[in-house]
């Protein structure tokens, strides 16, 4: 308590001091009020897509794991946001003029920048001085919470819940906010000219190429591909979607965010820095796609799977466009979003194919949609800008999801080894929930009149 | 694949063609950047509509047909949005100023704008030169598969899916189209003086016109009027919602999504476009008329039904009372907002008696809620305002209705009585879900346990 | 019906006079446009906190109790606006020049504004000039709602519905007004000097303690702490949440609508009102105190529950942060909502704990989050600014806490005395749905399949 009571007063000289900051910058012009505007609103958008996770997570997974998917996804992206707070912001971008803040530099590969720490100082950063501060963390961080979330679905059902947190930890701290300064603080993929508008490789892949080493060192759940004698049929029935109401909720969810994450990237809407017509544009390209995409999946089901049409494949296809489209929303034209939408859909349903096959345990389908998805969307970009070099999007692409694939499957292949973070073969039958939570997700009528 | 490449190549080109016509167009005044703004917010807001509707319909109807119901949901914006993106826009709109891009117009009935198929140039349409036209067709499209997803929920548990997607693109791509180029797009019944601000009847009334056709070919359910004798106490539960909570989600996720659709429509919020007054008059005028039907409903049921008020006609109360503001919302003062929902809130209860004693089985009150409460709105405007004249208001809805309700009874009972659009009466009794999707809605932990 | 057709001509009169003042209103300046459109967004971002209430409620309580959980959450809405409407938002501002249209007024303590007794005039409210009054009330509005709706879920499974109608015409048509106007009307609060930015107290401490009497008015439920033995063990399983996914909306969609909550209350963005950095600095405040929050209940839960994290705690953390900081969020520095938001989560730790041992049966956890974090919040305003006297804000929220309180306490426990507002215990154990509404909340395929 007395520790407390320093902390406070420690604070509170603080604040004294800072106040006097924000004074001194002047009020902005109105043209860049509106700009903040939409990219506070962009961003209350990119937030909402984590309920937007969690949903769609939660409806893939048994019923028995939901209490443990939903509290993955709200602790990581409080812990996310924190972290970014503390140092991740300051390791992703630099301030605009005084280069004197910037703790240390390996030009072009890795800095820390002072005033970002704990954001104790309202220095406009590279490439968004018409930016609050605040706002322009608060919609960064949002983007930042997104890449590690990515991750949980996919390895639902079988991490403890601390290793988890240890990843978000390191996507919010490490991965994202170093290659994420690579291409959109100044690094050296943006000098090469590397085209990744709104983040189909620096969210995206990044999160789904996590996703995928840590997959791999996970090994697949008990009886998705062996074992399924030792398993009830009741066991064997919990590796399939358990609500899919909620996993509509969760997609439409992600799609309603997805034009913060996409439109608002363009940093805002008016003046030099953008315009109606191009934050109308990409909202529109973004729509196309989504739409193209899961028609793709539909026309495909109906004639390949006698006429039945699944409906988780319509929903990942969805996430699908939404993801291939976010590198390239800025310079596509309309019908060009829709081809790449259409490629896709295909990439969704041969990707999920594949990964059967290859016996990978994806237990939502994050690693289709996000990484295969993510790399579409960065070569796409090349492929159908002329002016935009194929060969940069290419190699761009493969190093930034080589980044975030080789980093977490060396770290967590050691701590695996280590600490072990795979939940024991009983927890994994009777589910997450009672034994890392204490809670039940459902405690419904019908399971209650039986115990009469 | 061949063939794909070659798309690939002629789209690269068509791009280079086009994104010259961008440039041509100057940045907006700061005013219209700000009228941009509102309008991509409020288009967002009226798109997330859709999840509304998927949840309410959900909701609404048996468990053992709700894979099927979120699939209808998803599946018509997708197409839908797709269509009105290749021709309904189109249909609906006209140019500015260059009239010899109109391919065929019969004036005021029909016309077709050859820039606005496809979206492949960048030219201002009438009564929105103000407006980025990829904001303006989002805003737009979003409408357009507003009207298609009203009758999903109506047709419910019997309609094949093939059939309901021809309804979505009959609608989004003729029916929606047409009669909103009349009344929006400065056709025959904009110069009659007839008033829909925000669609009472050119969305909803058109959407639930066409849902009481199909409703009428399909017949009702199996034993919901007759032939219950054939029914389990099962079989015959499952006519009755089943789950209250995703019912509840939907309608809120609706009337907030409201705000976008009618204060949306003032396509702005300054200039010489609108102010701040008249979109917040229209936000309160929403607000008020959904708060005094359903508070009428509760009223009503607390009086007649001994005390005990059902959830679902309060839910759609609050939708109705949407439905009736959305034409005069512009016009009505906030106490005249509050008798527009009055009277919704008893069309709603004896919209809903009415059916049921007609025969007329309509699985989610679609029909109560936006063709008859549609109509109220439009006959309200002007009963209550002295400088609109009430026998245009009372014409002009006839005109919607009959147009609507006619032109697809026509063309859905012909193709009823060639192909047949109502599933078998086995599938009918076991649901949708497996027979055409081949998943489950919910795999409980209590379904399982019983297995065990 | 002739009654109908009077008041349709009255109305219509009415209209004819008051239509003229709207045009007497000058087009603002851009700059006020701009303002007007972020209170807009703002305040459906607050409205949408009613859906995350209702889930939130509804997930945390019995599957017997939740469509009456939902019908509460939908009526008080309607309600709520509607007497605000009536006549709250006239006993809580004045107008700003025009004096002589105020009713009657008790100084700094009581009064009433005759242009805001159903909207019909249009005159600017103090404090707000620069927004339109349809577009301030429509925000005002969703605050008070709020207030009101806080109650709905303590007193869960036990109150009869009249008698919470009743609470929230109470609560919004007296309590909050009255108390609202002390300290954002102009009242006596606020000439002393105590700050509650958005509402910690006015709203969130408001609703807290009415929730608190009346929850000491109706006693626990039965079986939450004594009386186990006349209970079923499916009725004891009846105190704890039926759907955490519910539960999990809920709170996120709270979440997401408090950033129009304390961001939206800076009333504008830009001009002389506000600027960017400040509406960004309180959605930064905002988000780092939920984060801080919920990852102190993480944190001790881990150390002290045998690294069992229950989820329900998580989820009262974040919204024990969002309470606490809606006092200070604009004069608070980062890292310093940072320390706000740690205390929170004790807070709600120790909170749920007293509550229990003081056998005080708060079914959701309302009053720690609502009233103990609230009042932390305006105490947290004092400690940490130097140039806000701690005592004002202790003695400030000490009065407003016993203003709701013993108010409602009071005329609650005379209602009780004389009418009874505890359903019965028959009704209690079977469940609110079936006795009031005649419906239940969820027909599942199980309870249907075991019927056959």
């Amino acid at each position: 308590v007395i520790i407390f009571f320093q902390i406070f007063s420690s604070v509170s000289l603080a604040q004294e001091q800072v106040t006097n900051s924000p004074e001194a910058v002047e009020n902005p012009s109105l043209e860049d009020a509106l700009n903040n505007l939409w990219v506070l609103v962009a961003g209350i958008l990119v937030l909402m897509m984590q309920l937007g996770f969690a949903m769609l997570e939660a409806g893939f997974n048994a019923a028995k794991n939901t209490v443990n998917v939903l509290f993955k996804n709200f602790a990581d992206v409080c812990l996310g946001i924190l972290v970014y707070f503390g140092f991740g912001y300051a390791l992703m971008y630099r301030p605009e003029t005084s280069s004197e803040l910037i703790l240390f530099n390996i030009s072009g590969v890795l800095g820390l920048s002072q005033p970002y720490l704990f954001l104790d100082e309202l220095v406009p950063r590279q490439g968004a001085a018409h930016l609050s501060v605040y706002i322009d963390f608060f919609f960064q961080a949002a983007f930042a919470a997104t890449a590690a979330t990515i991750c949980s679905g996919a390895v639902a059902g079988r991490i403890k819940p601390w290793a988890y947190l240890l990843l978000t930890f390191l996507l919010t701290g490490v991965v994202y906010p170093i290659s994420g300064y690579w291409v959109w603080g100044g690094g050296w993929l943006s000098e090469w000219g590397f085209h990744d508008f709104a983040g189909s490789l620096v969210v995206h892949a990044v999160g789904g190429s996590a996703a995928l080493a840590v997959v791999l060192i996970l090994k697949p759940r008990i009886g998705k591909f062996s074992g399924q004698d030792e398993l009830t049929s009741t066991e064997e029935n919990q590796l399939f979607p358990h609500s899919l109401p909620l996993a509509g909720i969760g997609t439409f969810i992600l799609w309603i965010g997805w034009y913060g994450f996409n439109a608002g990237s363009a940093l805002g809407i008016t003046g030099d820095i953008s315009s109606p017509d191009t934050v109308g544009k990409i909202a529109l390209n973004t729509t196309i796609a989504a739409c193209s995409s899961s028609f793709t999946v539909i026309v495909y089901r109906w004639f390949k799977n006698k006429r039945r049409i699944d409906l988780s494949s319509v929903l990942n296809g969805i996430l699908g466009g939404l993801v291939a489209i976010t590198a390239p929303c800025d310079v596509m034209m309309p019908p060009q979003s829709l081809l790449v939408g259409i490629v896709a859909g295909f990439i969704i349903i041969f990707g999920v194919y594949s990964l059967y096959a290859l016996k990978v345990d994806d237990a939502v389908g994050a690693i289709p949609v996000h990484c295969f998805c993510g790399i579409w969307g960065g070569v796409a970009t090349g492929l159908l800008r002329e002016d935009i070099n194929l060969g940069t999007q290419v190699l761009g692409s493969s190093i930034i999801f080589a980044w975030s694939f080789f980093l977490v499957l060396g770290i967590f292949k050691w701590i695996h080894q280590t600490y072990g973070i795979r939940i024991s073969k009983d927890e994994e039958k009777s589910g997450l929930d009672w034994q890392e939570h204490g809670e039940y997700t459902y405690l419904s009528l019908e399971k209650l009149e039986k115990e009469k």
